[in-house]
């Protein structure tokens, strides 16, 4: 996608062939900064301290990690310790564990002395493969969008909760491949962007991106989704998902479930897209059996932005004394979801559903 | 009640006997900075930029505001133009008008040179019954906090979004009342505070006066409820109110909706706690008759807080460009509201209910 008119991936090899490039995401609005990273230690803290965020960048950025250790030792030892470095840094993102499983799948057979030339080609596949399963989410959800303006002949009004656009893939994004796609072919769209507390992503990023392809949005509070329902101010939710089980649980960015029942209620359709990468076949219910994430008390105690004449501070915004709790994501059931949009088509989040678009995932 | 120790009520009168001193409530939580109110426009302009607000202190600033601005011109004319100037600054405030109404009902019959001080008397009383209506609301709340703890034998979590606490009233609050009493009583309660952007009252206000007064309490993200009552962490929900239909739709901060909603998935019971002065018969259907103020658009894009180094900073956290839309409210259907706490009991929110509560209101 576009930032200032140039186009841009997340994610791209240095001309040095031996590490990457990635958009530094924490400092986005206000700073475009790019952030090299050259060794197995930068690649884990930029996914730990959320450099690059998103499911599907996580899993290429842990892909060119691994492919980056290889350079400094490709023996059996040194695989297992990248993995693990790699594994640990994101608990939640399944498909974290998913392209470390496929580059170690495809590597370890390999002699250490070839591990380093295939497992860079494998992750620039892996990146590659992401793009082209962002563009067919799009394809899949932008029916629904011109099902909707066929329906009302005005503007499709479009909530989405936290980044699941191009900044969270490699390129296009998942919620916003749909509505990209729909914006180019010319139906007009207007975004309800959540701000997303508490690391404002929907402000921070989905505005931005929107922002540079030129599609109309606005940002809101976290607490505004329901009323704009009640008023028919919204036709569509589309959110991302961190993780969705095998009976089409959603977990996803804590806040999400919140806006599903506020669908729910006043029959707006609710969609997650997802990457297949996305699903785990291991899990049942979510809310029971995905374990939350529990992050820093500082993401709600404070929020850093751009002062009146330029600088960027970092402002305290509870009381001195006041604890904090910060639990990262949530459970959307199955039961409020309208469909998963994925690489494959749109499908109902169910069981059956999901082991028929996906047999060869089922129970894996 | 208690700031560092020393009581407050959130309004008083100045020495001088013409004139009002308030908590400037936009300065909390990193200042207590007392503000006087020495004219008509210093009370308007006090209430529209919400130096003080929630609407009982809201229709009690009114109140005296009218009082002092006899002490100018005590004319039909002046008691005309103060009674204009103070109703036209937040539409919502059903209490405003309730207070205004009360004054100019006991003093328009008076002479111009009996209105100053009839009104100043008058004024106090209502401040006093704000009072006494706080503490009525905290014993009629008291018994579910009862039952809750008598039910687990454990601390009992409550859920509270935005600020119905001391600051909103006079005195005690509405929400906390019951709160506050159950802790003065020794049961342990712990409570969520909502961070309620995008004024963030929940992390200024109610953070700091539970902190005050020594209550537990952690704030959390308002999209955090949700997966709370999932997990059986919330045992019941206390909000306020700005405004409660005949039919017991309550309108209150943006996002209230969806906690009720997220109640009513996972049973857990949702009060909204309220002086009966914020109960309007006129009103039925709140989703379709109340109008949603909506506000200025720097309230989303910028937050003020206190940076590391102490000084009080606001920064913008969206993106150059990036429209904002800023509902201040929402309302929650009768149906997900399990009761009202009000100073005469607590009733369900039906119409009989609040009929057979308030007989002499009906229809007023």
């Amino acid at each position: 996608m576009n930032i200032g008119g140039r186009h841009y991936r997340t994610i791209w090899p240095h001309a040095d062939g031996a590490s990457v490039e990635v958009i530094d995401q924490t400092r986005l609005p206000h700073e475009f900064a790019i952030m090299r990273l050259a060794n197995l230690s930068d690649a884990a803290e930029a996914i730990r301290s959320m450099v690059v965020r998103g499911a599907p960048l996580i899993g290429v950025t842990a892909a060119y990690g691994l492919a980056i250790a290889m350079r400094f030792d490709a023996s059996d030892d040194g695989l297992t310790q990248a993995y693990q470095a790699l594994i640990e840094t994101r608990p939640t993102a399944v498909n974290l564990r998913w392209a470390l499983d496929q580059m170690r799948a495809s590597i370890a057979p390999l002699s250490p002395s070839a591990r380093p030339e295939a497992a860079w080609t494998r992750a620039a596949a892996i990146a590659d493969q992401d793009v082209a399963i962002s563009q067919r989410i799009g394809l899949a959800g932008l029916p629904l969008i011109e099902k909707a303006y066929a329906k009302t002949g005005r503007t499709v009004n479009i909530l989405t909760h936290c980044n699941a656009g191009w900044l969270a893939t490699v390129d296009f994004g998942t919620a916003t491949a749909p509505i990209y796609m729909a914006h180019d072919a010319g139906i007009p769209v207007h975004i309800w962007v959540d701000e997303t507390r508490p690391r404002n992503q929907g402000a921070a990023l989905t505005a931005f991106e929107l922002n540079h392809q030129g599609v109309s949005h606005a940002v809101i509070s976290d607490n505004t989704g329901g009323h704009l329902m009640q008023h028919g101010l919204v036709d569509l939710v589309i959110t991302g998902a961190d993780r969705v089980t095998a009976q089409g649980d959603v977990c996803n960015k804590i806040g999400t479930y919140l806006k599903a029942l506020a669908a729910r209620d006043n029959a707006v359709p609710f969609y997650a897209a997802v990457p297949s990468s996305t699903i785990d076949f291991t899990f049942g219910d979510g809310i029971a059996e995905i374990p939350i994430e529990q992050r820093g008390s500082e993401e709600v105690a404070t929020m850093t932005g751009r002062t009146a004449d330029g600088r960027i501070e970092t402002v305290t915004v509870v009381p001195d004394g006041s604890p904090v709790a910060n639990y990262a994501f949530d459970v959307t059931p199955a039961r409020l979801v309208t469909g998963l949009i994925t690489e494959r088509g749109v499908m109902t989040a169910t069981r059956e559903a999901l082991a028929a678009a996906f047999p060869e995932r089922v129970g894996r």
